[in-house]
């Protein structure tokens, strides 16, 4: 575990909410549309909510716990409080994704708030809770990101020019309610004044490494687009300082699941020596989950891998086809790296080893 | 050096001819508008060839090579059969492409054919030696496909079930004049009843992944595709028997430039224990190249990455833009995929250590 330095407080704003209440409904920003269209999907039901959930609207782990929290109190206060309500919101949100725990974190702890409650008392306390979830991401992405910028600081001290940062798929401001968590520490080195630059992997199938590109576009974070493909010669060649991702679930050993293409990176690093970060909120921790085996991949429908959404000639929202329909697709979502590639894990409560977990979270792992 | 078993000839016939004279001029199928439209350009001059293999109208390796050898027919047909026309030629097409060496061991062996010879007999000269490449290159890849079967076979015979390989982009039929490279000892396990499943990669950003998907349904062989990111976490969950690819250029030692991405996928086969094999003929081999950081890897423009054609609702093709204009891209067409990470090289000689190119090809490693 690093000794912690005496930290700054940078709070970071989302330039566009990724989730916020609005009455009796819940606002999203409809991620499956960006980068080409910025639009916010209004969540009234729990199958409103759930539907957001697997269809991608809304992504990225600590999002996806937020947005399950909310629909809790979607559901209570179309189906009554009653127990039967609250065990079938739990169990349809519950079921929407595998891999991400930090969902099964948040219906767990909306259940532990709701459940000793009498029934009139619930729904309040429903909304309550979401947006304590809500608005606690928001103070754990601002302490990661405070965190990882120790790390950053030191390779700029070490060495003249911009730190070269690569990253995978979008664990920024657009997947969580606050600044992100592996883009965090990024965002708070711009605003400490290092200089950093970013290589911003597509991350296929569901190409989510351009909304990385979004975000760091509209925050004017220099940044180059790669193919996934062109991480392995990138690192080979001495062009990258650090590699930082999220995560969707972290054993109790450290094994870490991340969107898909994640381990290669850190295969990648390892053999050039680059050091290899995970930052993820305790959220993300799974001490239940003994090591990386244990941990449920997602697979996802062929169509994430044939089919393609963009831009046309004329602007408007298109989507072609790459390979036929019937072609046979396996798309796992997410990959597993090993414990022994990641040089730390970067959370709220400060920076450790991948399998020394259990000392920054001792409640947790008893 | 493995021992060649006692081997049956099987000859492969391209489906759809990738390269062909046709008086004087020569036939090529576009492939840059593959798996969507078949279509054949006809070249004609010095300019046409070259531009076909800078667009990558054609691509592999081998066919890349055969290609500029018709080029230099081409050229001495309409510019004359001068030595400055020749020198004229064998440099527009050599400056092509920087990475695959096969283009320059093509020129060179025109050059040597062509320049001893009085001009009024380089012409003829010229098809004649562009025609025996085209059919050596052939012939090369069927010795391939009957080396690299002795390798599925031994596997076929240590477990039950179909034997599973993976390989990256495209080095079937389309990417040479025969059987392929990577994809000829897959075919011929298919001539020799070995069930085989194959897994092909996309291979971003160019999605040759699509052409062997095209490919090999076309000969009926089992298959599944995913995106380069899904290759780390099948290796590690051991749904691989082999890895298996083509090369555009190998080093002295062994190290070996392939298309991007390559070298990710031998990571996760050495971390996965399972062998990554490199099929090439020896016009791949650069003795000269003491290793893979003496090999040049080409940079493409940002538009391969930004921009992604596939076809649209109505059947025709359509072009996307994933990334706005304007977006700072990294574009290696090439990795280099280091001699220890490779089980083996299969050639037209047989299958040796990567590190012992040389046993197999002592004239040109003196």
């Amino acid at each position: 575990m690093t000794a912690q330095p005496a930290l700054t407080h940078h709070t970071f704003i989302q330039p566009i909410p990724t989730l916020r209440r609005e009455g009796d409904s819940v606002l999203v920003l409809d991620q499956t549309l960006l980068p080409f269209r910025t639009e916010t999907r209004t969540l009234h039901t729990l199958a409103d909510a759930a539907h957001a959930i697997r269809s991608m609207q809304v992504r990225g782990a600590p999002l996806i716990g937020a947005t399950a929290a909310y629909g809790v109190a979607l559901a209570l206060l179309h189906e009554g409080s009653e127990d039967a309500a609250l065990a079938r919101a739990l169990q349809v949100l519950g079921a929407t994704r595998p891999t991400a725990v930090n969902l099964h974190w948040a219906l767990a702890r909306m259940e532990r708030r709701l459940r000793p409650l009498p029934r009139a008392e619930r729904l309040d306390a429903a909304w309550t809770e979401a947006e304590a979830i809500r608005t606690d991401d928001a103070a754990t992405c601002d302490a990661i990101g405070r965190h990882g910028l120790a790390i950053i600081e030191a390779i700029a001290a070490r060495r003249p020019g911009p730190v070269r940062l690569m990253t995978h798929c979008n664990a920024g401001w657009l997947a969580t309610c606050g600044a992100g968590t592996a883009l965090a520490p990024i965002y708070a080195a711009q605003a400490a004044g290092i200089a950093v630059e970013v290589f911003v992997s597509e991350t296929r199938p569901r190409n989510q490494g351009l909304l990385t590109e979004w975000e760091l576009r509209a925050a004017d974070v220099p940044h180059t687009l790669i193919a996934d493909n062109a991480a392995g010669l990138l690192l080979m060649q001495g062009e990258v300082d650090m590699v930082i991702t999220g995560a969707d679930r972290i054993a109790a050993n450290g094994d870490t699941a991340n969107k898909v293409g994640t381990y290669l990176k850190a295969l990648a690093a390892q053999a050039a020596g680059v050091p290899f970060y995970i930052a993820a909120p305790h959220s993300t921790l799974d001490f239940a989950c003994p090591d990386g085996r244990a941990i449920p991949i997602e697979d996802r429908g062929a169509d994430e891998v044939c089919l393609l959404r963009g831009l046309a000639d004329n602007g408007t929202l298109a989507e072609v086809r790459l390979a036929p329909t019937g072609t046979r697709v396996a798309n796992p979502a997410f990959d597993i790296t090993p414990a022994a590639l990641i040089s730390g894990i970067i959370t709220e409560r400060g920076i450790t080893a991948a399998g020394e977990l259990a000392t920054l979270y001792p409640e947790a792992a008893r």
